[in-house]
């Protein structure tokens, strides 16, 4: 969708349902995530798919990112237009169609890709030896998660061993992200599953290694776990992604106190039909669910009691003097799954709109 | 996003993951209910909410429906830059903001909107005259959904008094959603509580009528309810919209045996870590979970085991001999929630792509 015409000029003027991002305290989750990274062996590489906006990525790189982690070949090519890279695209790249686009990517830009099969492997090296490219892979690793990956030790030295003699592949290290770890509320319990995960890790490097293989990179570690991964080995880059917006679910968990929640959705109040209920514009379509309900922002006793498509159910504990067309913030649960409900973003600083962003790789999950 | 430049000429053709409308399952739909309401008092204008897409607005339209309802005003003004309509937006429109643009649309299109409130109609009044329009209106009625509405009888009445005397704005009528009761899994249940409702709805009309003033319009039901609240006063019009697509839920319930799904999502195995495991490339960005996870078709034995952002998981009863690389199709357990997370559907009979649609409304949330 086109920009508007007219960008708003302040917090009054933009129409709602719209996602707001507050930027003073974006700023401060940017630098306390830069900071804590500056001069350690790990470095951050953070993940685009919490934001999908170049010029987030843009300001991460500023701010110090050695490049930018992508979930999807067309999230990456999205990046690769706007200059920014050097690219990680975390996940499998399978098939004809996809794996000709990703030549094409390699062609004009820096990207490395995960590979956790060997016919994988031989299909991206037919098609980069044809491409005339050298594309740098890294091995998946599955670390506890039950996703993707291969097991540890001597299946993932026989993978690498499998990329570091396929013509047109060149071994570029190992990835493994322990996703089932990221939100588990206590530091202490993330801190036990992460070095767990870790060593798995730490393992097939050592394995790789004494075979005589490099191992440049080793790809990890979210924002619920940033502060274990990143400062021990074998992490050589970390892809955390929410540190930025943050969100209902990250906050609830301990150990997030460096950074504070930057994104909320603006709603506008469409109906009281009882003093103790609300109705505000802003339903299912426009606020993830996939991590729970979303919570109100700066109204005393209220919580949301449901969603509809395209409305927002605000329940309150005693009578409330909400009236149409007042404005309510909300606090979404899961800020990744929610930017990719909008095409852009209002970067507020205080009343003031200070740019509006384009989501530019919304959408684009191919 | 800009339509592909290629569009794909089989299904092979797809990338992946996207949304594929069965175009001989949408086209026995789309009779079907064309058929239902033939000749019947209660006319079809069905909801844009669930496909967003102007393509399959005229295809409604010249199926016999009398107008397009729709979720939000930015819906609306995408199907009236189509020449689609006449148009229903089914909901409160509230703020400066929005009544500018519902003013600025009505000026060019037939547009009506609903109210429930006194404030609503004293701005919509003052607006209409300032743009020098005449605004058809309809008073909602809650009808026991516990959302948006004002309660049947007295309230309703007063508020009917108050659009019927307000310059500018032309009383055209009564809406009432019995969203509570649609998805009930059995038809008698349904049966039960929608004529609840439409007995709240015609006791209201019967007071408004009494009071002197016109009740030309009464608008209400759903995909569930269509055959009950279609066949009986005091619905003039049903707003039924999924049964275009259908989905997971809507063919759980009892009833829905005029319909089949049209709508599946196309994936592609990426990993085959384990046996009993395979990992597709589509995950909660590009297949909604407000009402459960998708369903695979044609792989016997499997489940969907969970989604992250970009991955979903199935699970298999026994050991699978599916590939990577291998297509899988699933079914959305929510059609309108499913369809809001893409920018085109692909629209194929057999094995050949015939179209292309935008769903030039995703994201028009505002």
């Amino acid at each position: 969708m086109a920009m508007p015409e007219t960008p708003p000029r302040l917090v009054g003027d933009i129409d709602t349902p719209a996602l707001v991002v507050d930027l003073d305290v974006f700023e401060r989750n940017l630098s306390a995530m830069a900071a804590y990274f500056r001069g350690r062996r790990a470095q951050l590489r953070p993940h685009s798919k919490s934001h999908k906006c170049p010029e987030i990525a843009r300001r991460q790189l500023a701010a110090g990112a050695i490049g930018i982690t992508c979930a999807k070949l067309g999230e990456a090519e999205v990046m690769a237009a706007h200059g920014l890279g050097p690219l990680l695209i975390a996940n499998q790249i399978v098939g004809r169609l996809k794996v000709t686009r990703l030549m094409a990517l390699a062609q004009r830009a820096d990207v490395t890709v995960a590979v956790d099969g060997a016919d994988n492997v031989a299909e991206l090296s037919a098609a980069a030896v044809a491409a005339g490219v050298r594309l740098p892979v890294l091995v998946e690793v599955d670390v506890g998660m039950g996703r993707c990956g291969v097991p540890s030790g001597p299946a993932a030295l026989a993978l690498c061993r499998a990329v570091a003699r396929a013509p047109g592949l060149r071994l570029a290290g190992l990835m493994g992200f322990e996703g089932h770890i990221v939100d588990q509320p206590s530091l202490e319990q993330r801190e036990r599953g992460c070095l767990a995960a870790l060593a798995l890790l730490e393992e097939t490097r050592a394995t790789v290694e004494a075979d005589g293989l490099p191992v440049e990179i080793v790809s990890g570690g979210g924002t619920g776990t940033y502060q274990i991964a990143g400062s021990r080995p074998p992490l050589t880059e970390v892809q955390a992604g929410s540190y930025v917006f943050m969100d209902a679910s990250y906050k609830a968990i301990d150990g997030m106190d460096a950074f504070d929640c930057a994104l909320t959705l603006l709603s506008t109040v469409v109906s009281r039909p009882h003093e103790r209920r609300a109705v505000v514009d802003a339903g299912a379509k426009v606020l993830s669910t996939d991590q729970g309900l979303p919570v109100p922002l700066g109204v005393p006793g209220a919580r949301v009691g449901g969603l509809s498509e395209e409305h927002g159910r605000l329940d309150f504990a005693a009578p409330s003097p909400l009236r149409v067309g007042d404005r309510v913030s909300l606090l979404p649960s899961h800020c990744c799954t929610n930017v990719n409900l909008h095409d852009r973003l209002y970067a507020v600083r205080g009343e003031r709109v200070e740019a509006v962003w384009e989501v530019a790789a919304r959408g684009r999950a191919q």
